[in-house]
C-alpha cells in the first residue's frame, strides 16, 4: 500500500513498523546464524544474551530499582488477577481494589476467588468518568495490597496521580499505559502488563515486583503462578515465549533509541491533547464524557450526536486506512488507541478525517 | 547461507522452511489488509477465521471426534501439570502416574501439590531403558486418571501402545511427539502438547480434551485455569496468543498439504531407522540404550564412547551445519531432535557426517 496504514485497535495493537522491519529482515536467519530466533534453544547463548538484554534495556527505560524482579510470564494480565491475590496475600485475608472501569472490576471480581475483597472507592455513580480522588479511598490497614488499573482501556480513565499508602503495596495493571510515560517504580509494590499494546505481540505479560514481597505464596499453588519460581529461575522455569520476549526486546532498543521514556511522554501529550481538541471542538458532533483531569493518554473513546453514522463513520475511515476504529462491544461508539507506536501524523490523519467527515454529514 | 542449515535442537525446534517464509513475506502485510496478523485484534472478522481454520485444520488432521474440544492456551506443559489434576480430579483424591522419564517425573511432582499421586508403573529400576509394559501397572479403581508422557523428550522413550483402561481417562502429555503419526483421540481422556516442538513458536499450548471430563474445576480455580471457561469461549477468555495461534495453523496447513499424519509417520519411520541403524552399526562409537521397541521417533539420544570427543563432535557438526546436537544438561551426551520439520537430507547429511567422524577419530 502506497497510503500509510494508522491501526487504533486498543490490542493487539500497532507496532513500530522499524521493528517490524527488523524482524522480517532477520526472520529465517538471524545474525548470520541460520535459524530463526523461534528455532533456537532458549538456554542456548544467542538466546539468553536476547533476554538479558531484553531487561536490561527495560530496566534502564523505566529505572527499576535493584531490589525490583523483571518477570517475562504468560496468560496476560488476566492470569495475573488471580496471581496477584494468590502470591501477595501474605497471610493476609484482605485486598483492596479500586474500582475505576471494566478491568478493574474484572480484577477485583478474580480476587474474590482467593480474597476477601475490599472496594475501596468506586467511580460507578458517576458514570466511571473519573479517578476517584485519593481523599474518598477507605483502606483498611490490615489489607494486603491496594490495587488499581493504572488506565482503563475501554473507558478510556487514566490515573493522574500516584495513590500513597505508606507501607501497603501498591499493585497496578498497566496493560494500556506502560511505557507510555516516566514513573517512579519505586512507588509501586507491583506492576503488571500484558504485552500486546505498548510492548509487543500478545502471549508475553510483564510483572515487575518488589523482591520482598515473593516467597509467600501458599503451597498448593501451582508453580508456574509462583512469582518466587519465576523471579528464581529467569523467566524459565520452562520454555518462556521466546519470539515475544526477543518482539519487546526489539520495542525496548526502539524506545531508548528514539529518546526514551521522557521524549515519549511528550510526543503522547501532544498526539492526545490534538485527538482531546478535536472532539471538544466539534460543537458536540464528538463526544467524550471523561473528565480532562482523568482523559487517557492512551485510549481515547467517543462517541458520534448521531449513532446512525456509526457504521458509515467507519466505513469512511477505512477507507483512508484508518482501521480499528470500532468502540469495545460493551459501550459501542469509537474508539482511537494511540499507543507509543502510533505516529503524530496517524493521529493529525484522524483528526482531518473526523473534521471533513463531520462537515459532510452535519 | 548457501548450504542447508540443519537444527537438530529439541525445542523450541526447527520449523517447516516454508512456513517461515510464508511468514516472513506475509509479516508486515496480511493478505493486502496493510497490517500484521500480530497488529490484528483477535475478535476481528480476519482473525477469527485464522483460528478457526486452525482448529478446523488440526481436527482434520488428527480426526478428532466431536466430542472433543480443541483449546489454544498458554503456559506451556508445565502448566498442564498442574491444570490436569486441577481440572480433571472432579472430585477424586487420587491421580494415577506412569513413570518413564523426566518429565513424567515433572509432571507428578506438580500433581502432588493437589492430589494423592500413585506411580501405577516406573521404569526408575531400569535406567529408563523402556516403557513399562501395562501387565505390571498398578492402577486403583478410584484413580480420577491415569497420565502418561507419550514420548520422553530427554530420555528418547517413546510409548509403542495406547493404554486400555476401561472407563478411567488417560492423559498424555505429547508435546515432544504430537503430529508426528496418526493416533486414535477417542482411546484419550485429554492431550496436551507445548507448541515449540511439532506446532509453531514457542508461548503457545494445546489441550484436546473429551468435553464430558470439563466443568468440575474447584471454585478457587484461577478462572484462565479452567479448561470449560476456555472451552467456553473458544480460546478467547482473554487475549490469545495470536501470532503463534496463526504459525500453528500454517503448520497445520503444510502438514495437510504434503500428505497428512499417515505421510509423515512413514517419512518419520525412515529417519527414525537411518538415524538408530547408524549408531547401531557404529560398532560401539555410538550408543542409544532404549530398547528397540520403545526408541523414540523424534528424540534420538546418544554418548560417544569416548567422552572427551564429546565438544569435538559439536564443534565439527556445527561446521557442518548441523546444529544444536548437544545432550539435554540433565543426561550429557548428544541428542538429535528430529521433529516433522526436519527433513530426511537432515538426518541423512548428520548420519554421513557421524561416520566421517568415527572414522577420523576411531
Amino acid at each position: 500500500m502506497n497510503q500509510p496504514v494508522y491501526n487504533f485497535g486498543a490490542g493487539p495493537a500497532m507496532l513500530p513498523p522499524a521493528v517490524l522491519e527488523q524482524v522480517q529482515a532477520e526472520l529465517l536467519d538471524w545474525h548470520g546464524r541460520g535459524i530463526s530466533v523461534m528455532e533456537m534453544s532458549h538456554r542456548g547463548a544467542d538466546y539468553m544474551q536476547i533476554i538479558a538484554e531484553a531487561e536490561q534495556d527495560l530496566r534502564d527505560l523505566m529505572n527499576i530499582p535493584e531490589n525490583y524482579k523483571v518477570l517475562f510470564l504468560q496468560g496476560g494480565a488476566t492470569l495475573q488477577f488471580a496471581m496477584v491475590p494468590i502470591n501477595l496475600l501474605r497471610g493476609h485475608h484482605k485486598a483492596s481494589y479500586v474500582q475505576t472501569g471494566i478491568w478493574s472490576e474484572k480484577a477485583l471480581n478474580e480476587a474474590r476467588r482467593f480474597a476477601e475483597v475490599e472496594v475501596s472507592a468506586s467511580n460507578a455513580d458517576r458514570q466511571a468518568r473519573l479517578v476517584p480522588p485519593q481523599s474518598e479511598w477507605q483502606v483498611s490497614k490490615d489489607t494486603a495490597y491496594v490495587h488499581i488499573a493504572g488506565n482503563e482501556t475501554i473507558g478510556g480513565v487514566e490515573f493522574d496521580f500516584v495513590p500513597e499508602l505508606g507501607d501497603i503495596p501498591l499493585v497496578s495493571d498497566a496493560s494500556s499505559h506502560i511505557l507510555s510515560r516516566p514513573v517512579d517504580v519505586s512507588r509501586f509494590g507491583l506492576i503488571y502488563a500484558g504485552a500486546q499494546k505498548n510492548i509487543g505481540p500478545a502471549g508475553l505479560t510483564l510483572v515487575i515486583v518488589r523482591e520482598d514481597l515473593l516467597g509467600q505464596a501458599p503451597a498448593n499453588t501451582p508453580t508456574m503462578l509462583d512469582y518466587a519460581v519465576q523471579a528464581k529461575e529467569g523467566s524459565m522455569h520452562n520454555t518462556p515465549p521466546t519470539f515475544a520476549i526477543y518482539m519487546a526486546g526489539l520495542v525496548f532498543k526502539w524506545l531508548k533509541k528514539t529518546g526514551g521514556l521522557q521524549a515519549m511522554a511528550e510526543r503522547n501529550a501532544r498526539k492526545a491533547e490534538l485527538l482531546y481538541q478535536s472532539i471538544d471542538g466539534s460543537a458536540g458532533f464528538y463526544t467524550n464524557p471523561i473528565e480532562p483531569r482523568n482523559r487517557s493518554w492512551m485510549n481515547v473513546p467517543f462517541t458520534l450526536k448521531n449513532a446512525n453514522l456509526d457504521k458509515v463513520f467507519l466505513q469512511e475511515a477505512e477507507l483512508q486506512h484508518l482501521l480499528q476504529l470500532k468502540g469495545h462491544r460493551l459501550l459501542g461508539g469509537m474508539r482511537a488507541s494511540i499507543y507509543n507506536a502510533m505516529p503524530e501524523t496517524g493521529v493529525q490523519a484522524l483528526v482531518d478525517f473526523m473534521r471533513d467527515f463531520a462537515r459532510k454529514h452535519n
